[in-house]
């Protein structure tokens, strides 16, 4: 008897729509069925910028029930419960091979795809993902583009803590957005001398943060005409500098909020890959971005080696 | 009146085909009529890897006659005379959007392209470059490999220099391939040890390379089944190390056969994307190797910014 997920095991084209969301790009791989056998070789050649089409992650869109079917969902049980067999499911791999849970802006990108392409005809919905079901909202959109919200879940503060990077001491809040963050307001900091900032490598507690911290650093709260904002670089925990981090920038909107001496609140953040905006509101956040859907096309098998 | 080339400056979608040589990638735009307006922008977006497809380069597949009318090729005359208005012309671009006269791995996988999409109907032929006509000859293809020779022309001994990088001071062969190499042979150098070296921007003899230098570091000639064989590295002038670069391939033969005691002969050269063969003989050098077309689609204009 042959699984359901390896009828097509070795089909000579894959179908691809290549994306992104204010520079964190995917690969998208339109399989409702759950049948493509996306091992952790093809997932790091088709991610690979030489040898495949290269991206951050790779986005299989399928249906709940058919990755329930194929046996792909059998971690987090009582997180997954609510989702609906016919909701659509954001089946996440790192460019190595990995297994990820969630992805801010990754969701963004795959909200706009069945969106856009009609696997979804209203402007809100929930999509699947490990980290259980993520509410979403379409603002605006066509085949290109879309603007897209994300319920973030909360942004919880750990406490204080510091780290030292690039030769200099940061201090700042702890924030758990489901992986940890340490998100540093930089007192008179100007948005020139943070793009100027060296971001490597961070030592941190490491009794405060037994799993590794994603870091950001960041300038206090402005005014501006679209209300508050920040400016945010980000260095990812086993990644390096990014030009984006969903959940960084909830957390940073967490910080520079605390900062400034609020709780809630809503705030623009300025990333080396774009601009966001973030809601903070008691126990839930959202994240607002936009999707930029660049190319569509046919991967050739015999060719990805 | 309008200029040919602008006829179809703002089209809502553009072909492509995504292929490497070797792991140098290239974005091919087929524009047989070369009415695509090329800016210097939209390419750099396109070759971006997180905002586009990504590549070290864009190739447009256009007749010499088309590129000729539409005012593109008025540079070097000379060279481009022996080049039919017939012949397929390689229009390539760097990533940064300026022009680039010449590239071996770009070249074959120009060579693939055209031979598997059925555009010339031979395996010898001839391809324009800004280099001047590049004969080439496509061993076995179909629409995914091809394995393909491209006549590189001379590989020019320039004498004896010398640089450091590293930490370490390297001597060797500079090689004329129309760009300018130091081929540095390290005498009992293994693979292992060249895959530990520390590769950054050279210190070299800026009287000897006026126009700056690409540097190879590469083992002894050994005896394999395939006959002699070397290992590569290559730092490429205002890039960085690359996985591959066609005419450092050819110098670094060229080199290792004269520390051998040999100006004539063919060398496998192994480097970090891969494998090619290299024969100098005489004045003519030949660089054979694979090409692989991985993905085939439609870039969306309006996505792209």
């Amino acid at each position: 008897m042959t699984a359901p997920h390896t009828l097509n095991s070795h089909p000579t084209t894959i179908a691809f729509t290549k994306g992104h969301g204010t520079q964190n790009d995917f690969i998208i791989l339109p399989d409702p069925e759950a049948q493509l056998s996306l091992t952790p070789q093809l997932i790091a050649t088709l991610c690979d910028r030489q040898r495949g089409i290269g991206a951050d992650g790779i986005l299989r869109v399928a249906t709940t029930g058919a990755l329930r079917r194929a046996g792909l969902l059998t971690n987090n049980p009582t997180s997954l419960e609510a989702i609906s067999d016919d909701d659509w499911f954001m089946d996440y791999y790192n460019a190595d091979g990995s297994v990820a849970e969630m992805c801010g802006n990754g969701t963004r990108v795959f909200a706009h795809y069945v969106r856009s392409r009609g696997l979804v005809t209203t402007d809100q919905f929930t999509i699947g993902t490990r980290a259980g079901a993520k509410p979403v909202t379409v603002h605006s959109f066509d085949d290109d583009n879309a603007v897209v919200s994300v319920a973030m879940g909360p942004a919880t503060s750990l406490g204080e803590s510091t780290c030292s990077m690039g030769g200099r001491m940061y201090a700042g809040m702890g924030v758990d957005m489901g992986n940890p963050h340490l998100a540093c307001v930089v007192p008179g900091l100007t948005a020139e001398a943070l793009a100027d900032l060296t971001l490597d490598r961070p030592e941190f507690d490491a009794e405060f943060f037994p799993e590794g911290v994603n870091v950001e650093v960041l300038t206090e709260l402005a005014h501006s005409p679209e209300g508050y904002r920040t400016h945010m670089r980000v260095y990812e925990r086993g990644v390096g500098e990014t030009r984006s981090c969903g959940t960084g920038t909830v957390a940073a909107a967490r910080a520079a909020l605390a900062y400034a001496g609020f709780v809630n609140g809503t705030v623009m953040v300025q990333i080396p890959g774009g601009q966001v905006e973030v809601t903070i509101d008691g126990d839930t956040s959202t994240l607002r971005g936009p999707s930029a859907l660049v190319a569509t096309g046919e991967l050739h098998c015999a060719a990805l080696n």
